[in-house]
């Protein structure tokens, strides 16, 4: 139940080279049980902060989907509270980070980008 | 900057029944700024909470996309403690509601669904 520390919407080991699955059906398909709630809520929690949802979408904006603090320190805040809300992404699993040279450089995991998405997919018309 | 109290993704009012438009361009299009983070953010937050999320996909799972709090209730809380989230999820703009007789009726707004499906839409393939 509570193994799932990174990337808690996908299983990114498991999947044999097919990209990782997401958790949890749609949210119109079925009630949702205890354990994919929390799995997605961690996620929607990390995005529910307006600077770290401008950090989030400063990264995926960027050329190549990847940036370094020093490309997207600009929305108001200091360089250590960017640190702390990336870290905190981070953690959320819905960015990834690489140390190169004297830079971190983060960036978004499309998967699970894409397994939020399917999340809020609306049903075909009834 | 601060009007916005309900459905703040969307315009109802102004759209012309042409269907609400949405806030915010995807998340990989281009960095948000400060306003549209600040009222997309407000949404994930609402969903970043197990219960709430539980409670959000009974009612948008549910026959017809509407359910009442007598339809929803099993989530393990007790029923103030569904009617506090539910008002959460309805201050967020995520749910509507309607009373019919005894009982209050939530339904999910499918345009707000499909707006914030669309924030998370991942761009095609570079």
């Amino acid at each position: 139940m509570s193994h799932t520390k990174a990337l808690p919407l996908l299983d990114p080991e498991g999947q044999d080279g097919r990209g990782a699955a997401p958790c949890c059906p749609p949210l119109t398909e079925r009630p949702m049980n205890a354990e994919e709630a929390e799995t997605a809520a961690r996620m929607f929690k990390a995005l529910g902060d307006p600077v770290r949802l401008r950090l989030f979408s400063a990264v995926a904006s960027h050329e190549g989907g990847e940036a370094c603090v020093c490309d997207i320190s600009d929305v108001g805040v200091s360089q250590p509270t960017v640190s702390h809300h990336l870290k905190k992404l981070k953690e959320a699993g819905l960015l990834s980070s690489e140390r190169r040279g004297t830079w971190v450089y983060y960036r978004v995991e499309p998967s699970v980008l894409a397994a939020m998405g399917r999340l809020l997919t609306a049903p075909p018309a009834v």
